[in-house]
């Protein structure tokens, strides 16, 4: 039973614009920032900046960007000091974060703002660090967008966000908030965008001058930049599979995802808990994903088959999950040896494996190669805990190798969830369930 | 502890010679048949041709092939008659073999004797049948190969005999008695040879014209014809791999394999037992490895894997042997859909296995398309079972399809060797500890 597009789009509108009473919120708490700002900004030119000025924010999400703009003469360092100071005499409640450069975020009246510091250029191409681009950002979507583009915008960062592709973080790998923009600047309006990404086969790139990942669109105001370079081929598939599932079956799903699913099989998921290596977001998920790729290239190497790999970071503990296609490795396992015209190595691998106590058949000269069907069993947690233990150096898990030497546990996730906190759980469970939350009939 | 080479090949040269009264014996069983033909040979002239008329026979082996050589005139129905009347007429105890036409197969003194009609050609350009070319391979060989060459194609079909890929025939794809006379004219001596293979590498093509399936040589005596035309790739890397063996570690092994393995495990073998749908050897070979193929497919598609394929073909029934990595197969199982940017077969799937009772994850979007991970489980023995009453149709199983539907027995080669006959169990043991009998330390 589907509903109506129209009617659906107008409900999805009616919930991501923010009421006037908000709107009057967040704009008493820019007045006011800019008020503390004032006195103080004597070497630099304080700018807001982000969704909130360019009128393309979500009513779940106020938050204000107010950059600290220098003249180009300024030192980093002198930059870096005063974004601190102000910071400090600005919020009563503050704290110190880190993207390039470190930021200081603030809250008033429950509104988070971030003040950045960034220099002052006359074009895109004299910048000196990714936050001088932003104002040029700023000034192009309000140039270009009219205010239906603008609510195009919020309802595609809302589809973004339930369909799970929302945000350049390599934890996400998906669509940024520029992105949006872009796209709707691009493409006219969400219905006309989600039209012609069925068209989006593979690899797609709208013009930018290089091969992208998976997507390549060039960046307006800096051509030479790929707007959608933090998006994976999943993300995309994902977002070309769900337009077209909402452009025939349109209901509010797409964007508000309902709850977790009551019965969960948790018993193909293996999970290891070990110390979080960064604080920086940003650095800790290119590790992760690192080293989950490299455990599961070693759990295949043993005979596993993983068919999804997860992740969750807690404030001080990361917790990798491992679909497998079995708890139990298979009884027997074809291993490879040397190519037969390979006469040394030939002789190496048949006399380790000629009357080697696992060795259950050959070896035997199949297409080319020595084979050795080899008795192998035993439960993957048991492999993963001797990998984790006897053949560490071996698996290149960067930052997450000092904390494994310190401690971890293997466990399946059945058992997991009973020691694990609330947030790891859900993240346990909706992996172990994994549905695209919007094919649900 | 290697033997010398030298020594080894005196012992093997000793082993395969016919001795003076095995040549007596032969010599005078020739001159029987001669003298009982002669008063029948009005329409054709009897020659004799083959392994003894080249002196490349082995002791083991003494077979004489006398061919019936008729005019071009003759009509292939009058020749085919003919060798009857005449192998009648000139045997007491005879049958008839099918090769491309049929011919005599006689005893006389227990000595196997072939009586084959073939046209009489002045070149092979000319021939009407396969076989018309026999003759000028008799000639080819005793024009070219030395005392000490033939001698050493003796060596050498005792080495391929005893590595398991001598004979042409479909059920070996090895070499024929005449290649290894073409290899040892090539390469001059058996040594010669297996140093030369040490330098081959994946497909060879030694002059022939074409692109081989694994070896390429062209005849001597018509260019445009494979002499290894029959010769697998797995058949071709074991004969490298063997003379690389050999040649440092020398040993009668190569030529007589010892016993079987004392200890085997069955329980990865599943066998299928059904009837043998043709008399034609080589006809039920080409069958048996297509139907073996096509079950090793669906059963992969139905989440097993097959190491190996075997087969044994008893005198009514034939057994398929599939060394499998697990009896069970895996509990969990990636089915991977259709491509996201297919819309309709996307929907299909989704609305599919959305709520099936196997979907254990899923159905979800990954790199490019919809995946769904399915509860699988159960016996292979089953499986199979099921796949031959319910999917006979789409296996294209040829010939075993009428015979599967008469009857067929699924087990594993641990009960099937209670209910098997020796020669069957001899095969099932073998292909379950499969292991090249040279690489024995």
């Amino acid at each position: 039973m589907s509903a109506d597009i129209g009617s659906v789009l107008k409900e999805v509108e009616a919930r991501v614009t923010p009421s006037e009473e908000l709107v009057a919120r967040v704009m008493r708490v820019r007045d006011e920032v800019f008020r503390r700002l004032q006195p103080l900004a004597v070497d630099f030119r304080p700018e807001l900046e982000g969704s909130v000025a360019k009128g393309t924010w979500l009513a779940t999400d106020p938050e204000l960007d107010v950059f600290m703009i220098f003249p180009t003469s300024a030192s980093e360092d002198s930059m870096v000091n005063r974004v601190m100071e102000v910071g400090k005499a600005v919020f009563d409640k503050w704290e110190v974060s880190y993207a390039e450069h470190p930021y200081v975020r603030g809250w008033i009246d429950d509104v988070p703002i971030d003040l950045v510091p960034c220099y002052g250029v006359n074009s895109p191409s004299e910048m000196r660090s990714a936050v001088d681009r932003t104002p040029f950002h700023t000034r192009f979507v309000n140039q270009s967008l009219s205010q239906e583009q603008k609510r195009d915008v919020r309802i595609l960062k809302a589809f973004f966000k339930g369909i799970g592709v929302y945000g350049a973080e390599i934890r996400v790998r998906g669509f940024s908030g520029y992105a949006s923009e872009v796209l709707i600047y691009r493409f006219g309006s969400f219905l006309n965008l989600l039209k012609n990404a069925q068209k989006w086969k593979g690899k797609v790139n709208l013009g930018w001058n290089c091969e992208p990942d998976a997507l390549g669109i060039p960046d307006p105001v800096d051509p030479s930049r790929n707007v959608t370079a933090s998006v994976s081929i999943r993300s995309l598939s994902t977002f070309v599979a769900a337009s077209g599932f909402f452009l025939r079956r349109p209901s509010l799903r797409f964007f508000w995802p309902s709850g977790e699913k009551a019965n969960v099989r948790l018993d193909q998921v293996l999970v290891l808990r070990t110390g979080r290596p960064s604080s920086i977001d940003d650095i800790l998920w290119g590790e992760i994903w690192k080293a989950a790729d490299s455990m599961r290239k070693q759990l295949a190497k043993e005979g596993f088959t993983v068919f999804d790999v997860g992740a969750h970071a807690g404030p001080d503990y990361v917790c990798f999950a491992f679909y497998l296609s079995s708890k139990m490795r298979a009884t027997a396992y074809l291993m490879e040896g040397p190519p037969v015209n390979l006469i040394e190595d030939s002789i190496k691998f048949v006399d380790k494996w000629s009357s080697h106590e696992q060795t259950l058949r050959g070896p035997w000269v199949g297409d080319g190669r020595w084979l050795v069907v080899r008795a192998l069993g035993g439960d993957a947690k048991d492999v993963l805990e001797a990998m984790l233990k006897k053949e560490l150096k071996q698996l290149a898990l960067g930052d997450f190798e000092r904390q494994i030497k310190r401690g971890f546990q293997v466990g399946w996730a059945t058992d997991a969830i009973e020691s694990c906190d609330e947030e790891c759980v859900r993240m346990l469970r909706s992996f172990a369930g994994l549905k695209e939350p919007w094919v649900r009939p």
